[in-house]
């Protein structure tokens, strides 16, 4: 980290900011610029805050030279993390799909729509148990029963099961469930994600609404300094200015994240826009922007679209996808598993 | 709610469309225009999706008529809502100042600033025992120690106190807290939210980074809805492109929320830009709009501010902005409750 | 436009407004619904403001029926504009590639960057002759010398020359020009749009850093009335919250305008994010999602690369990038050219 | 500027970025510290270009010590600028009130709202002649008619008028004006702005929709650097995520731009929002804030508000807050004047 001061700073809050940062444990290299004199500091700044030193008053500017996550980092783990469940894996150039009802509504519709999403290729089932809603008069899902028919529906079909959690309180509940997904809402519920760094289980991090690249990777980092390492990041839009679409696909976010982190990055075409016409684009554009999956929403019955969210495909619309996908870019985690 | 269906709608779609909307108790009054169709829905739509039917494909457009959220809905209850806490109020007339320091660090720390700020007029003390952060290498606070912290500056000076809930988990420790606070990453914890319905205790709630005002409203009538009706929004800036400020001071929301809702409307100048040389200004802005109420941070050792917030104030500068809200708007809670 | 009025409302104000309704030519059918009142108007409500009506004391909300636009909607015209430049055509299935410096520098930068870019398969060259610059202090590009410098590279080539306009009085120098480009921060000049819809030119239209698609469309919009009804859309990256790049491309604006309009659609992976490394991913992404081209800036001297935009690739990059492009999405502007 | 080298960079792209440096005048003070080495540039950095050089790979991070605006930045002119139109003046602790309705329509219209604000306490007429419309069918004001009725009301009343203009070739007509107001679509029509640079008259420069400060104020500094220093810089609102108002108010802009620059900063509450209801507590807060001045829309004829915005005051609105501002703050042009 380098501190830039302004010039002439007041002498006694100069050494009142080079006590503090001394006691922080930081070995610090001044360098008399012919206007300015800068401040390096040299040791773990990942627990300094840079916007408390930005805003003093001797203090010109601030620049991390190390980012402040040390586990998500790429420039520690140069490879790509690579995470297993059951027969999948999500990351390290498969392109892994997760797919399946917005909500769990009843053993038959759970059940159909996992042999569907299956015979075209995914190879995880996603459902919600417990859904977040923005009303408290809104249907909130079935919760314990919910998650009971998702197992009914591996069991029928070997898919592993992803399922978001709102509270730490209801772990036991997701046991039995192979990967824990934490929605954007719930991005920075800090409790909640230092809770499921002490699991041993996939957890599926959603970007939040309006966080940024490096929000995101710090709060995976929360996940993996309690010691779980297996997070996998989701791009699900972001909220702009732009009323025609829920969200706004932030298309980069996969590239990005990707150059900063070694964690698989997965897509969410679904909730990014909240139109089911354009899941089918953002698709094929995050397999291209090079993503390590998506996860979409499918639901079986057309005639009662109405309980599912309108960012639903069919299991017909679902399965030209998926093909077009295998076409276009040769990589399936079906194939990859079966390879 | 009024749905405006397409031009020729496909019957089967819109026969789905209307046994749904039936089965959800609503009474629908179908009206043919010259070129497209309405469907008027009466009865109690807070529990219907607008997004959900708004993405059919033989809709055109939907608006709601009634808002969503109904104990927090200025129209269901016009008088505006006082909130009594020991001997101050918010809401209804007077300018409530909540005062204190970003972090409690010390029996001495907290209890100077609680007397330093209650001589300057302010009628609430807020303190973090429990800090968000966005890294897990920070600082999070000094937990219940903090609590008990704040309930000895409490028995010093009177002052009832505010401080911030991360977790339902937690509750316990906050029997003896007088307002507890939720954060604006936990705007939509709805598990939170859903627990603090059911306590006897004001929630000051803070409006989300990227929320609406809807949104926002909703969150309060998520506890409402448990029973728990002393909610106290609070406006601290949102999140747009501007990177000169951490945020931007949506000054609207102030008379915005007032005109939506009867919940009393206070407003954070510290977090709203993280720069405390804004604070004045924007203190003095929000009171000119009609806040019901200002929670301002002050730390009370400048030699070592870093230790706070670079959004914190000296006492001396609480004081004088203090006595100028006085002066200004002549109106203040240790007035009114001294009155 | 359907108009829902409040309950109870204000007869005189009802009254004063049906009368300036009926004043620009609408047709009024009013519908009483249980509790509330509909006006739907027929007729042109392409000049009426909407927000204007919405806005009134007696009115609930307002819905537009049909867009604001008519020439650039694809209501009125399903099938795609294709635009013929040259041998080359931009729409209409086909994936053009347009190419070349951020700014015209000398006769050599240019006639060489426009040779390595066709062989590459680019079917348009690209070069900033008059440069938005945000800082008057800053170069503001070689101006009429560089159009001068542009028709000698295509002379050499053959390829059509795109560049941008700034102000209508410099229509004169663009005379031997093959596409107008207006960029972003004049998209809402209206007075340079009206100019344009009087030319006869393809005018390359990119979106303002916050406009929305409706805006965008209604750009086009002013240049089509006019007469020219030749408009190429851009989508360039709109300003988010997020730093680490410049701006953040909203992919899905690609089906969307694809969708509501038949004018072709092209996109600028390079200003999108501003930095070189994310214009690979992006191209394909862009691709993927149905885009009709891509404008990509390419220099020739890595050694120097100081005087173009860090967006810029080298031709070896350019020339990877298209092969690429070639092999996954088998349409390029030069096949078809070819064909 | 301070240039923040990457670790171990490569030595080829330091010395051409060495080289660049020093061909653009710059001299370099090269520190070199335990793990980065630091380029300190000493000189006119106002011409380079720091996101270009904060994209090369070499290169870590850039940080300006001097802002790229020289002419309006108050460090080299600490005294604020005063502007003075006829008998009144804006800056330097005087809160002047400009009004008048969105669009000039008759000879009777402009001329009453010119009596009757001027009976309040404005002391600058405003009215729109040239309007800036999204939609090419929309009327698109009197124009030259315009102003001509714009001082005819000028002439009976004595306050000077200001009126937008849309096209740097439209000057001539605006010779007999005595502020002319660029548009928050054309704050980056760099040619307009260069124009006005040219010309002896005040310039009220409206902040664009998603213009950071930085922006307004380059925008400023290129009508300065061709002579003109008599800027006014206008808050008029900026465009968010929130759809409930028309743009967001960015009420911290005030003191944030006072600081920064030495010129005048006023407030239009009435775009700013979108809504006249919230014309009054907006009004307040920017007074409040330490706004110079307010532009605010006054129509004269409720029953046919339609024709002005749906932001505009009656004339008794328009006095009421006139005396409340008077009132509260104690600080009013004309009081000034009379002074």
């Amino acid at each position: 980290m380098i501190v830039i001061l302004k010039e002439n700073p007041n002498p006694r809050q100069l050494d009142s900011l080079m006590t503090w940062l001394k006691s922080k444990g930081l070995e610090i290299h001044k360098s008399v610029g012919a206007t300015h004199t800068l401040l390096g500091l040299i040791g773990d700044t990942s627990s300094v805050d840079m916007n408390l030193i930005k805003a003093l008053d001797i203090v010109e500017d601030v620049t991390r030279i190390s980012e402040p996550y040390k586990n998500a980092n790429r420039k520690f783990h140069p490879r790509d993390t690579v995470i297993e469940v059951g027969n999948t894996k999500i990351g390290g150039g498969s392109l892994t799909l997760i797919a399946g009802p917005c909500s769990v509504e009843s053993e038959e519709q759970i059940c159909e729509v996992a042999q569907r999403v299956k015979e075209s290729g995914a190879t995880l089932l996603r459902g919600g148990a417990f859904k977040p809603r923005t009303s408290p008069y809104a249907f909130q899902g079935l919760k314990a029963e919910g998650i009971r028919l998702l197992k009914k529906a591996r069991e029928l079909t070997g898919l592993p099961i992803v399922t978001e959690i709102m509270d730490a309180d209801l772990l036991p509940m997701f046991d039995d469930v192979d990967i824990i997904q934490v929605g954007a809402r719930n991005m920075q519920n800090f409790e909640l994600l230092r809770r499921l760094g002490k699991i041993d289980k996939p957890i599926l991090l959603k970007r939040g609404l309006s966080a940024t690249y490096e929000e995101l990777l710090m709060s995976a980092e929360y996940i993996m300094a309690g010691g779980n390492e297996r997070v996998i990041l989701c791009e699900r839009g972001i909220r702009t200015f732009e009323t025609y679409t829920r969200n706004t696909l932030d298309i980069a976010a996969i590239p990005v994240l990707k150059t900063l982190s070694h964690l698989p990055v997965i897509v969410d075409p679904s909730h990014a826009t909240g139109r089911s016409k354009l899941v089918e684009p953002l698709s094929y554009a995050a397999a291209a922007a090079g993503a390590d999956g998506l996860i979409i929403e499918v639901h079986n019955d057309p005639e009662h679209a109405l309980c599912d969210g309108p960012q639903s495909l069919t299991p017909e619309a679902f399965d030209r996808i998926a093909k077009n996908l295998q076409t276009m870019f040769g990589r399936n985690a079906v194939a990859e598993a079966q390879g």
